[in-house]
């Protein structure tokens, strides 16, 4: 991708984080779902690990190859023009230094975000020690100063999802984190899980910038989500949950009924199919 | 994939164009649909050529490279036990020699079975030479004997899908075509278009072999093509069409509520997502 474009991408995306409307990203897998999204008017797009890993026929947590990601981050940036942010699970590397070759290669193909878990990957429901995250994040803002991108940093703030200690010392924890990782470079902070509306409202006047908050709790639309003050929302792997179970759907009508109903019933046209890549 | 296993899967294959219940092949384009198809309970798994590419985030026609496709079917065949068959278009090759050797990969990755097209790709709205098509289906049966792998061979004839001569001339057309593609080692035959049931009725009765036929007309649903003689059904991208279509649905409830209903409405839970590739 052309340097300056990139740069400008990145700006772009990171002022989402700041304007009205809150910034979501219905976080998609691949080329087709990327262009859907984008052409029904979110102004940038999300990868979902989880989603990518599914498609290629893997479960989610790094047992993809970091070649099967580059891959798949580059068939999405092809085909897409507004800024895209990788989900990189905790980096595809056992050092900060493994870490950054996988941004780098990130960001060479035209990606302007990155999602960075501290879950380690080498150990279950075990948070990285957040001295090495702190780390990790500052090397990963060097980089970004050194390659001239201006990547969006979003941290994934693991202790929530994970359940980690004792269940009245999560929010503390939690909130030291997410401080900490904006403290050491990080553009947004992602403290990822179910959380209730209470807690949403604590985290956002405790955490010293935006936040991330994963959606589609029916009693949390987005306008309640912003209205709380949450900056950024994604919906994890539910689109993806989402089109399989469409597909389980219009399977088992073929299968009990043999008939096309679910199949036709919010199908694209031919000509919408074709103006994809056109 | 184990070459014994390999041969009892396109004898298995084959034999479900002859047996009850009516073949339907809802085609897939990856790991993950592939999956899902394969779990609702079809006996068998066919992928679409625009579906393929589409994720690629390719437009159809043979645009992307062999190795893409080749790579793509083997993610599939990577995950599923049942027989696949690909569409490999009109062979990825400019003459009969790589068209085999084209196939020849396909078959590597444990696909055992295969559709052909004989619209030229070098050439809109043409169709090959008949002469050539029904010698490369005999390399294609030579092959098979030779590998000892005894892929299934789905000739397309295109006559009506690309409106080939007079309107009156197609059936006489499309049927000498289906015999000749029969007699040279053909095992079934796929005159593509939205035909009417008089139209297929007829063609039934002048074929000398199974029929695939494109399926997803209201009016024509499964149990009826079964009761006309159709051997096999496929969607072509209709499956995907529909899972595009209800990821817009989803988008546009998000970008213009706020809410999650159609999010939610069909989707897969956690739990069944994950045993996915379990």
């Amino acid at each position: 991708m052309d340097y300056q474009k990139q740069q400008e991408r990145a700006a772009q995306f990171r002022q989402l984080h700041y304007d009205a409307p809150l910034l979501v990203l219905p976080n998609v897998w691949d080329a087709a779902s990327a262009r859907i999204i984008e052409q029904a008017g979110f102004p940038a797009i999300a990868t979902t690990s989880s989603g990518v890993a599914t498609v290629l026929g893997y479960s989610d947590g790094q047992h993809i190859s970091r070649g099967m990601l580059i891959e798949a981050l580059a068939r999405i940036t092809r085909v897409v023009d507004c800024p895209v942010t990788a989900d990189i699970e905790a980096g595809y590397g056992d050092s900060i230094e493994e870490v950054l070759q996988t941004v780098k290669a990130v960001i060479e193909t035209g990606v302007v975000g990155i999602n960075i878990e501290d879950s380690l990957k080498q150990q279950e429901n075990t948070l990285a020690d957040i001295t090495y995250q702190v780390e990790l994040i500052q090397a990963l803002r060097e980089l970004a100063n050194s390659l001239g991108v201006p990547f969006v940093i979003n941290a994934r703030v693991d202790v929530f999802l994970l359940a980690i200690g004792e269940p009245e010392s999560r929010f503390e924890h939690a909130v030291q984190r997410a401080n900490a990782y904006l403290q050491a470079g990080a553009d947004c902070v992602y403290p990822i899980g179910f959380l209730e509306r209470s807690t949403i409202t604590d985290l956002v006047r405790a955490i010293n910038g935006p936040i991330n908050i994963l959606g589609s709790s029916p009693d949390l639309p987005l306008p309640v989500l912003a209205q709380l003050g949450v900056a950024r929302v994604s919906l994890a792997s539910r689109l993806m949950l989402s089109i399989l179970g469409h597909m389980r759907t219009i399977a088992r009508e073929l299968l009990e009924h043999g008939t096309y109903t679910s199949l036709h019933a919010e199908a694209l046209s031919s000509t919408e199919f074709k103006a994809l890549f056109s």
